[in-house]
């Protein structure tokens, strides 16, 4: 019963008339997309991944990926939907024009994404990760390798990954071990183990690019000494025709919780030749190009699981006939009323509602920024949206799939029993996601990347980047009677963020410990509050477009209701996650670790 | 890595510190224990949990229960298993001496039944069930069936189900449509299917005696007019010899999330001879014996679990070495520290210790007053014990089952990406847990029972029996300067679940919508200040024992500090339930069903 229908109406709402991109038209990218365009390729890859994606989800996962003497075989149909994937387009919808893309704007990336997430999060893996590596060797690659790489990249003929994790070290990458020895010819033999390589072996391309962070002789110890390196799977010619197989294996694949479609694979490098990718050494800023693009990938990944979820349990609840409404039957002449009567049950579905249509915005606000700090003509303006994007990341992460997998399992409550047994396919919406809180990161890394790298950062700059246009709408809007309900809440909540921030600033300095102590409990008080910001902007949008003639009344009319449910029933954990804060960390450190 | 070991130091302070069992020596069942006595029981069963169950629990996961025309085979060793559990005597440590059983205070079945489930809660299924059926029988059974019934129950050789749930209705039994047709003989021919029947077939036992909800023909429409039978699969003479094959059929078995080695089926029931157990039409009062004892059961699995992926974690991140303090280095000489260094990590397990530790403060309390309610002399104390437990069903299965859940993800996110790879096993736990606020009633089902029931009853004359002892406790010790920081949090939030209780009675008066929109909220914030409760009785104990010539100081130390990490980083949440409930079910319910 995994019930999909991508949400265009709401997307188009979020775009044309929230976040109006038509102001956005003197960047480049802009010019390609009007209205009318926009909807017809939602519209295409609504059918896409409804009638493709879909249909393969449940059975991929009680297939999963099969392990043969180093090759794997994804499910049945993955190849076939591969193909028509690349072939309708959606490897390239992003990519840069001189390398065989399409050149959208990336908010279009971003909807499309969550569109093959919540119809297929297994399957989304593969071209995920090929994103990664298109955007370092974009961004740091010489003229031959992206001559040699992107365009394959974007006929989705190869396919990329990120090789960074050894059995050790997850985190810690200062720990890795994998060598790469120099060549006279300029190339590098590289040697060593990966562990939990995605899409690191599968039969969807003809080719996989591995980015492989390894060790130069003469490296200095720790993350100062890694250097990233392309090692393909299979050796070319300078025209991207495959000669020989390099030194590249897949030893196993892990057998794991959920996304079992998707191959997580271990790998082992001997002497297999390797490019410099970007400078000697430099690596770890290399990594974090492709680091930060995934970091907002699993955020939307958070949000299409929770989106397929709400669905699939929403249909259920108006279906699923079963005792009475508290006050009058709604379906007297039923022997039952169907259970979305229930006003607990309301609760669990407007809580996964409420977060996925304002988690929507903030992830067409990241993409509109995204786009903003690669292409605006204006250096200040592109400034400001490389620092929000900063800022974002970590919430953007840790928040959207903490939040999801909290959602995902409100859905499945929403079926009792019944969301338990697999053909139901709500449990292995928990298991899928359970994995986005993990990878690229644990949710605690990204709250101490916010509070340790991101809050301080020139004196509190980055913070300015979310803080002043909030503040600025709250000026604006707070004396206006009509959403006064909606914009006190916010006020209120924007302060005891502000007053968090500056506990955790002024705490951290003198103790790190103190920073580190708060950190997650912070970051989900800036996720709840930055939810909040984005309700209040739909809420001020939808209630002008109620005066206009022609306007879906009803529909705006929701997105008001929604608003106010947000800001009644979410938004007042900022209140405990405040007097958490504020304790401080002295009783997290005082029992002794061998006394756990 | 699952890794466990009974909290037997832990267990030995509650009953005897804590709650002084030897208090209880006026009840017959408490004068069979003393200390000695109790210490040797736990230390058996730790041993039989730790080295039988625990190695057959990952095992028992992958295998699962396999189905083949009819008959159900547990994973390999199960059956082993269960035949040292019932040579070992544990499937009667709490049954009645009359009927084979040893006698023992319910506080010994329920630390053991903890054990069980935290080494493997799909083996503790089987013994679980029976003992609903054998509460059931010994209550409302005539003195042939219990006669029959309740010794084979003790030594094991039969197990019980209860068959309440058809693909229909769940929750709802008054759609019920199982049928019982009268014989002249005074036995009846039940008909119908059942679904998620747990134990419903097995080769564990020679019998399984089914527990069937079913409709007499004369019978009222509604809950008023159900029934409930013993069904056996194999008919028996009076002395319980096996005579013939009952009319009894398991269809098919589920394909669940976890507990994959519980079998969970589908029954068939085509003319079968049943009896009518306790009286016609009486079926639900019958059925909620059951039920209550299953939903207290349920409450100590979410205990268990919790018990044993916190130990699974605090062994991980005491070994995993990654990163450093960011303080200063722990292991100089060591290229990382462990990562329980980090203040985040710690966040995370002691979250869900300081939950085990008074989770298991909370069972044992509980377990006090069945027994009380059932042998105490004096009725009002007896009755004043049947009303603590009818209030605190609900709670201890729901609160405890929804924290647990959250602590199991808690502890596999200390693992990091490993803990997504089924090998490690965190991620069966997570599996295994979830099952636990879906059956028996829905966590959603428990709060409207909280709110709609059990807190109206007699003008609200239950909830007198926890508020008046914590209300004297508060009292006699708010002036207590040593543990000043314990109680005065505990009274803040105290007083916020006398006001959110005055709130819903008010409120739920007028609209029933109120009290159910505010449900959920009310239950969590009830399970808080009742862990609250614990902790500062908790702390109050160690406190005075610090003071004692021979204590363990730093076992009490750690108690102290524990009591003051759930003071200020979990009891703040009820600021925001609180809140969350006042702010009523307006919105909850202005969005049509149909716009969902």
């Amino acid at each position: 019963m995994q019930k999909y229908e991508a949400p265009i109406k709401d997307i188009e709402y979020l775009i044309n008339s929230v976040f109006k991109i038509n102001n956005y038209s003197n960047l480049d990218r802009f010019k390609k997309i009007n209205p009318e365009i926009t909807t017809m390729i939602l519209e295409e890859a609504s059918k896409f991944t409804q009638n493709v994606l879909l249909p393969l989800n449940q059975s991929g996962d009680s297939e999963g990926c099969k392990f043969e003497e180093g090759d794997v075989k994804t499910p049945d149909g993955f190849k076939e939907a591969y193909n028509t994937f690349i072939k309708g387009g959606w490897s390239s919808l992003t990519f840069d024009e001189e390398f065989g893309g399409q050149g959208l704007p990336t908010i279009i990336g971003v909807i499309v994404s969550e569109m093959i997430v919540s119809t297929n999060m297994a399957f989304g893996m593969y071209p995920g990760l090929t994103q990664g590596a298109y955007k370092a060797i974009e961004k740091i690659g010489n003229s031959e390798q992206k001559k040699l790489y992107l365009p394959k990249f974007s006929d989705g003929k190869w396919t990329g990954t990120m090789n960074l994790t050894e059995a050790h070290c997850g985190t810690d990458l200062g720990l890795i071990k994998t060598k790469a020895e120099p060549c006279p010819d300029g190339s590098y033999l590289i040697t060593g183990s990966k562990i939990f390589i995605s899409a690191g072996e599968h039969d969807l391309s003809e080719n996989i690019v591995h980015l492989v962070l390894a060790r130069l002789p003469d490296a200095p110890t720790g993350i100062k000494g890694i250097s990233l390196f392309i090692v393909p799977k299979f050796l070319s010619n300078d025209n991207g025709e495959l000669t020989d197989k390099n030194n590249v294996k897949c030893l196993s694949i892990e057998n794991k919780m959920g996304i079992k479609a998707s191959s997580t694979c271990e790998m082992k490098y001997e002497s297999a030749t390797g490019y410099l990718l970007g400078e000697k050494n430099k690596g770890m800023k290399a990594m974090f190009i492709m680091m930060n693009e995934a970091r907002l990938g699993v955020g939307i990944q958070g949000l299409g699981m929770s989106e397929v979820a709400y669905q699939s349990a929403a249909e259920y609840t108006k279906d699923r006939l079963q005792g009475r409404s508290l006050n009058s039957p709604v379906n007297p002449e039923l022997p039952a009323d169907p259970i979305i009567v229930h006003p607990d049950v309301r609760r669990m579905l407007l809580s996964v509602k409420s977060f996925n249509e304002s988690a929507r915005a903030l992830s067409i606000w990241i993409a509109l920024n995204i786009d903003i700090a690669e292409h605006h003509p204006d250096s200040d303006t592109k400034k400001n949206a490389s620092e929000f994007l900063a800022l974002m990341t970590p919430i953007a992460k840790a928040f959207l799939t903490d939040t999801s997998f909290e959602n995902v399992n409100l859905a499945l409550q929403c079926y009792g029993g019944h969301g338990y047994i697999r053909d139901h396919g709500m449990e292995q919406f928990v298991r899928d996601t359970r994995i986005t809180q993990l990878y690229e990161g644990t949710s605690g890394i990204q709250a101490l990347d916010l509070v340790g790298r991101k809050l301080p950062q020139d004196m509190g700059r980055l913070l300015r980047q979310f803080f002043h246009p909030v503040d600025k709408f709250i000026k604006e809007n707070i004396s206006d009677k009509d959403i006064s309900d909606i914009i006190m809440p916010l006020a209120k909540s924007f302060a005891r963020l502000q007053q968090a921030s500056a506990w955790v600033a002024e705490n951290g300095m003198s103790n790190p410990n103190e920073a580190a102590g708060a950190s997650s409990d912070y970051l989900k008080l800036f996720g709840i509050v930055t939810l909040g910001y984005m309700w209040a902007m739909m809420a001020k949008t939808s209630l002008s477009k109620l005066n206009e003639k022609d306007s879906d009344k009803q529909f705006h009319q929701d997105k008001i209701n929604l608003s106010k449910f947000y800001m009644n029933k979410i938004l007042p954990e900022t209140s405990s996650l405040l007097s958490k804060i504020t304790a401080g960390s002295k009783t997290l450190m005082s029992i002794e670790s061998s006394n756990f």
